[in-house]
């Protein structure tokens, strides 16, 4: 895809771009036609917590005080009810999909050496690494044991497949770490591994379960894969553009750590060779001030790196639509229309 | 059982208790029946890490330099030889417990922040926590979505279930750290969670993979277990009395980390008073000196807690025998014999 050319946002148009981002309460409209099973969820996993070893139940009710939105909880519930899923089922479905996201995020955090996370500490932060590698090995463990005991002989090798995965995604992020020479293709590979590959296993296992047939299992893994691919990048622009205060992780965080996105990768590919030297030491700076921070965003701008990000976005979010255009009405549909929209909301 | 009376070994024969141990040379012993099958199992573990990733090549190298002795996959080819397995299932089987095996040690080592395993330095100490948080992640669900490809569904729970289990021994021995009051049933509790569980899934593996019925693989499965505890108790015991000359780990390594195994356990309940209030500093000091050490030795021998130990895990060690008493003679069920053998040698 070529860098955009007419849909460039000026550095004084940044807060109104923000003015948009009403996450919260867009979500909620998307969750409410499955909001009972979300918090019927809830209770599942409160309860999966539940054990004899006191240090479980100690961590378990920190974590489960900083639990995440179930965005990809809603996806699956959303899809289960196109067909005709037995209710159980799919809850349970639900519940180990996000038990596996707690579990990435924990040792991600790890990874990252995040203090923060949605504003709160991480367990990582609360207690130590060593704690948070541990109950990353207890939850998806666990979920996975829960799985298999449930008999769900077509949801099992899905939860494998993305696991596996996401570690990769893991690896490919610490490879990719530090290296300024990391291509387009390269970081969508580690997007592909790391956030869509749980995406698509959310709508396919909801598919699974709802008992459709193969072809529309796969416009549902190809919608929930576009749409990952969207969020991460709408996410990665944002660590750019977004404050601090609007949103609850940190932003400015991934070069910070040496994580280089689309729209750094995008701008030193296109930049002038002067602007793409000065870009190249900003973004291995470790002490950037406030008016580098502005040189660092006039050149992603100037470069057409930050109009090519929302197209990227935005095309993806289109991929997702076109995926279950064949798909008949109904409110489940509307409702996922909906969640690509919240998912690439930032950049409109 | 009551604490051992009449073969309680005094600090004198420490030295002829050390030239008994003679572990390569009699596991070379036991593993002569599966030789050959044992170094495919090690080309497939070499296969297993062939990836795009340079990352996964790099780590991988530094890791098959440093595989163990493959106790684990003997005794699954072991049990196997006794029905009628298919050979690729076996030996797959066999690569697939000892990366499960590998995976644990990895992440547990970041856990006890060991520098060194069987002589040579850990993932941990060669890259950091976070690389030995994620490879662990990889080489776990890897391991688990090839079993799952393989279609071998009478392993997949089995596999399920210890990983799971191993994961609470995680949790437990993180529990237990730094708490004198421990009891000998939590310390076998944990033994069992984390060492024993995967000892019993090498067996029922091998018992499953070979054919076998029901009562047969339950056999196998008691036998693994016992066989495990022993092992463990004999490790734990040779902490205390074992030379660091002479086994590949660390010894004395255990107190240093604020691990209290059932030497220690034991002679504070057994104990008198007055010793036992030594026995207390003794343990949590945090620097000890080599007569600090003698002094807590000849604790742990006046009080009984070595005699206990040793009887402990020789009367594991027959359990373990007797659980494949009723196996008919073969030269298979000789080498198993052999392994219990193995597992206690260091005290006898």
């Amino acid at each position: 895809m070529l860098p955009g050319k007419g849909s460039s946002l000026s550095p004084s148009n940044l807060e109104s771009f923000l003015q948009s981002y009403k996450a919260d309460t867009q979500l909620q409209e998307i969750q409410e036609p499955v909001r009972a099973e979300l918090d019927e969820v809830e209770a599942l996993i409160h309860r999966f917590f539940e054990s004899d070893i006191h240090l479980i139940r100690g961590i378990s009710r920190q974590l489960l005080g900083v639990m995440g939105k179930k965005f990809r909880p809603t996806l699956l519930l959303l899809v289960s009810h196109v067909g005709a899923p037995r209710r159980d089922d799919a809850l349970f479905g639900a519940a180990v999909i996000e038990l596996i996201h707690t579990a990435t995020l924990i040792h991600d955090d790890t990874i990252d050496r995040s203090a923060l996370r949605r504003g709160l500490p991480t367990i990582n932060a609360l207690y130590n690494d060593l704690v948070a590698t541990i109950l990353g090995d207890y939850i998806y463990t666990k979920a996975f044991n829960e799985l298999l005991e449930r008999n769900l002989p077509q949801v099992v090798p899905v939860v494998a497949r993305t696991t596996y995965r996401m570690s990769i995604g893991e690896m490919l992020q610490l490879q990719q770490k530090h290296d300024l020479n990391v291509t387009a293709e390269e970081y969508f590979q580690l997007v592909d591994e790391k956030t869509a590959s749980l995406m698509a296993a959310s709508t396919e296992v909801g598919a699974l379960l709802a008992g459709l047939g193969d072809e529309r299992v796969l416009r549902y893994r190809r919608f929930g894969q576009a749409l990952g691919r969207a969020y991460q990048v709408t996410d990665d622009l944002f660590d750019f553009l977004g404050s601090p205060d609007v949103i609850g992780k940190g932003v400015q965080s991934d070069l910070a750590e040496g994580t280089f996105t689309l729209p750094l990768i995008h701008a030193l590919a296109h930049a002038p060779a002067k602007e793409r030297s000065r870009l190249r030491d900003l973004a291995v700076s470790k002490d950037l001030q406030a008016d580098d921070w502005r040189t660092l965003l006039k050149i992603l701008e100037t470069s057409g790196a930050i109009a090519h990000c929302r197209e990227q976005a935005c095309a993806l979010a289109e991929e997702a639509l076109a995926a279950i255009e064949e798909e008949p009405a109904s409110p489940w549909k509307k409702a996922l229309e909906r969640a690509v929209a919240y998912a690439v909301q930032r950049i409109h």
